[in-house]
């Protein structure tokens, strides 16, 4: 951040008055620019035994699998935004749906929450950030080419739990990047 | 946003090419500046039968009751920033939190998330975002002079959970302002 989104003027980092932290504050007409973590909300869409995956058609992670997840936008529920981002990322309208998993990313100021839900009637397809998109059984699962650490532990918690059939909110931290496969 | 500040250009209202949302977006260098929800990190800290609320010495709704909450930093884990305000706003220490409530509200792009925790010996004082603080039973606490619906849902939940002595993850919606008592 150079330049205030106010006025024009000059960023400089500060601490302001009341506060601990340095803060992006502008030189000129005094606004402080917060910069806090972004959400990320997305699902677990299931259809009778199965877990819809989508691969990713875009960085980071291109080419990997992922459960379809996206940056909440301004003025949506987070259920909302898990449900677009299905529908963005895998054609798929889904019902039924609960929170299921929320995780910290410190490193990369994010936090992730999964909702659980049912894929209605089975109908997906391939979204514009996906190249490609399946169901898979949990012997299917593609375990070393899954885009992202929330990705593998939301899968984990899943099938732990449907031994159960109850589905506790599983909260998580991950703190720093585990050592993911790279591409060939 | 007027300016932008990675270049100082003029800011536009534009649809980005593979997006669907009017964005923030630099009429020089092309930048688009997204604006997403924000999250607030609280706590419900328990000490015996009672519960930490805090009198706001800021706006909004200064005056008013509220459970120890503020925006997560980044680089911070949603526990972390809890514990942080409950600190900054009650100055206690808590343990054995769990995650609690976890709230949309859209009309204000924010999500809320509470931890119920347990304030260490019931140590508690005055932080300096509040003008009082205190331990309230269920029959003493201020039900019209609670600052946010986020604190009464809340502490309703905790209540109603309290009978059963199990405290699953509730979640809620809160998509417009209720009506509020305002300050006589």
């Amino acid at each position: 951040m150079k330049f205030c989104s106010e006025c024009g003027g000059q960023i400089i980092l500060a601490v302001p008055a009341d506060d601990t932290r340095e803060r992006f504050v502008c030189s000129q007409c005094a606004t402080i620019h917060y910069v806090n973590p972004k959400v990320v909300a997305g699902c677990l869409p299931l259809w009778q035994d199965r877990v819809l995956l989508c691969k990713r058609a875009i960085e980071p992670r291109k080419g990997f699998w992922t459960l379809p997840a996206g940056y909440l936008e301004n003025g949506e529920t987070m259920e909302a935004g898990a449900h677009r981002e299905t529908w963005e990322e895998a054609a798929a309208k889904v019902e039924n749906s609960n929170l299921y998993t929320v995780f910290s990313l410190p490193h990369i100021s994010q936090v992730y929450i999964f909702y659980k839900a049912d894929v209605v009637d089975g109908v997906f397809g391939v979204g514009t950030e996906s190249l490609d998109s399946g169901l898979f059984a949990e012997h299917e699962i593609p375990w070393d080419e899954l885009a992202f650490p929330v990705v593998t532990d939301t899968l984990k918690h899943y099938f732990k739990d449907r031994k159960n059939d109850t589905y506790p909110v599983r909260e998580g931290v991950i703190s720093f990047k585990r050592r993911l496969k790279k591409r060939d």
